[in-house]
């Protein structure tokens, strides 16, 4: 017999079918014995007719019985029984006159599973995340969370992008070498790719429009509730650009086809979250870093020309302002200072100290870095040596842009701080499957 | 003006246009010179009258000539102008009364990218990435390959399978620890994940049913033409099944829907690289290890039985054998031997010494490996110690099993060795953007 998913019984009202699932909750009453079996669709209530008390002699009733007795929670289990209406019961259906087969046996759970929130300390929770990832709440955060990659690529594809994979084993440092996780390979110093950068630079050249979703590694030295060490990073690059503000009409097509599929490819965890999706309006409000600062300045009295970067509380007052004047959870700031932004962001040239860099603010906090980047080897080479840095672990780096490299740009979204601003976790590691940050490296 | 790319030009007779692109090549006559510029779409003829020979004072057709003589292929230029028809023009169209503006002047590239084949020896081009890749039938390797990674995720999409992300970083090996890259991580040890192993099968406790595109490391000594240190794997695990067989049938859907991604969404490259895309049967022939042992030992006349595994000669034999027999590419062989396959397969309790382990062959090399895999810890715990093994290392891995695991199967495809033996190519490297090997640690 084909296996039935739970939110398929109401479906099959009067028939025999079998389902397939863990052991989410047992109920055992007197003369009857309920069990909530949970699979990827969703909760399936069981009722096994048999009493708690034995008969005098073991009857199949009073074996069955004490199977269930004795089963624990989350084992697998397979049952066959026919489908019938229970208004009382979940989904309106209940599998009854059900036989039961075990196929796994589990230790009890360290934390109750059906309970509407896990109450364990994230670190039980993350030391165990074979099993509290199983909770009802934790797999509708990482369905989103599948669905949002889904929107990502979906638009870029839609928009002439090509899906590349780069090396995330490299030879030198691109963003900086501070939190650069060393490797040995075979014998020579390497490095994890704190970034697809270089590589989405390079590739820009041959294929105009690119994008990616792997990993990011950095050996973040902070012990915080938004550093991990392994993220998930949606990077896209585009050339031909005019400025940045090309990047920024996709970034905000990207934003919309990422809450969108969230919507659409997951409505029942959506729904299960309580969460209300934001509205990405049509042109997202834009103002220069320079005008931002002044506004902050004479609406708190306080004179911020010459602050080189917003502060978060500068951030959180932007966000008020989309809000209040353009009812918008999302606004850019573009410009910022050339200094602050990584060395291959491209400067304003009509206002040289500020850059052609960008952030996305989602209600009053950072979402999303992007910009317009240099795209001539002497830009490089000049911006280099005004940091002061060697040129010599540059060298590959910038060599790529000698060979004609379009004006281009891009940006890189986190997607698990992308997760966690969405749907207001407090710790970015609730929103990661298995976290790695300094302390932790298992499971 | 918006710009218009080569393969739209076709549309726009008799309009005035922006094109934007690479100069492929340039053809310089006395009278006119020819310009061949390459963007994502294709190649676009440009003509720009302007004789060679100066006129006595300098004109602005002479300037103009003077710059296209300068000109450098791969500079990266914009052109406007008028389309007309010209049937002796590629695509029928050129550009003419053409104005060039110059983006970006590139230094003349190391090899001709405007011949139908790169001449220069695989590792230059690998050292030229940058500027090898934009040859048009590299560019259609990589786009037909980023087809395919469409087309396993579609599939798996379709078939109700959830997309995960799982970390490269790890504590502990799952695949053997001889070619495993160690790093520091925070002054511990780690390593490069050889695998999503441990934690897609994890997950199938989570979401029945994962996969996940990503990154592989393995720190191949071996210096050949299949191994490399880097790939990208696609695997794929699902829970609830019987056996193999449940897992088959999904790996074969999945290699149909790459196959039909790569001529639905890019029939251009596939034209050009001359590829006859094979047919996948909707069963494909399955031989069980020791019957494919029998029928190869009595035609070549050589007693094979006991062999453990097969070698290359007899996947060829095999290969032969279901285009003959079944004018199919494709064939399976199920069963192996349980002591050649990896721990975590499953044996076949019908036939001890084999297990539930597959490979997919493909015109007679194995193309995709895959099994039924335990799902008891206590299973685990034996399995380990036959092979004396100690437990420490897999205390994570077996105590993932203790909280209720379905019976469950899956496979990984290597995604570079699968378009190697599509396109035929004899080295794995040419469909690998930026390999990394034994040697080879950049660009």
């Amino acid at each position: 017999m084909q296996r039935t998913l739970a939110t398929q019984l109401p479906t099959r009202v009067g028939e025999k079918v079998r389902i397939a699932g863990w052991v989410h909750r047992r109920r055992l009453l007197k003369s009857v014995a309920f069990l909530i079996v949970r699979d990827a669709s969703g909760l399936a209530q069981v009722v096994v007719n048999a009493p708690a008390k034995l008969a005098s002699r073991p009857s199949s009733q009073s074996k069955r019985r004490a199977e269930i007795d004795a089963l624990t929670e989350e084992s697998v289990v397979e049952v066959t029984g026919t489908v019938i209406a229970n208004e009382t019961a979940p989904a309106g259906v209940e599998v009854v006159d059900a036989e039961l087969t075990v196929l796994s046996v589990a230790e009890p759970p360290p934390f109750d599973l059906y309970r509407p929130t896990l109450t364990a300390t994230l670190p039980t929770l993350l030391d165990h995340a074979d099993v509290s990832l199983r909770h009802p709440a934790r797999q509708a955060a990482f369905r989103m969370s599948a669905a949002a990659v889904h929107g990502f690529r979906s638009t870029l594809d839609g928009a002439g992008f090509v899906e590349v994979h780069t090396p995330k084993m490299v030879g030198s440092v691109t963003e900086g070498g501070a939190n650069v996780f060393a490797l040995d390979y075979f014998g020579r110093p390497a490095y994890l790719a704190q970034s697809p950068q270089f590589y989405k630079q390079t590739l820009v050249g041959v294929f105009e429009r690119v994008y990616e979703v792997g990993p990011a590694f950095r050996a973040e030295p902070h012990d915080t509730v938004r550093h991990i060490a392994e993220f998930t990073s949606l990077d896209a690059e585009m050339g031909f650009i005019r400025d940045q503000r090309d990047v920024m009409v996709v970034l905000r097509d990207v934003i919309a086809g990422m809450l969108a599929a969230v919507g659409e490819r997951e409505p029942a965890a959506v729904a299960a979250s309580g969460l209300e999706l934001p509205q990405v309006p049509g042109e997202i409000p834009i103002l220069h870093f320079a005008e931002a600062l002044e506004m902050i300045s004479s609406d708190i009295g306080e004179d911020l020309s010459g602050e080189p970067d917003l502060a978060p509380a500068h951030e959180r007052w932007l966000g008020e302002w989309a809000l209040r004047e353009h009812g918008s959870d999302f606004m850019y700031v573009e410009g910022y200072p050339t200094a602050k932004r990584a060395f291959y962001t491209h400067p304003d040239p009509d206002r040289p100290p500020y850059s052609r860099g960008f952030d996305l603010i989602f209600r009053g906090l950072e979402l999303v870095s992007g910009s317009q980047r240099l795209h001539r080897a002497e830009d490089y080479e000049r911006v280099i040596a005004e940091r002061g840095e060697s040129f010599g672990p540059y060298r590959t780096y910038v060599d790529a842009f000698r060979h004609g490299m379009p004006p281009h740009g891009g940006f890189a979204i986190g997607l698990e701080r992308f997760m966690m601003r969405l749907l207001g976790v407090s710790n970015v590691r609730e929103v990661t499957l298995f976290p790695r940050d300094l302390h932790r490296l298992s499971p």
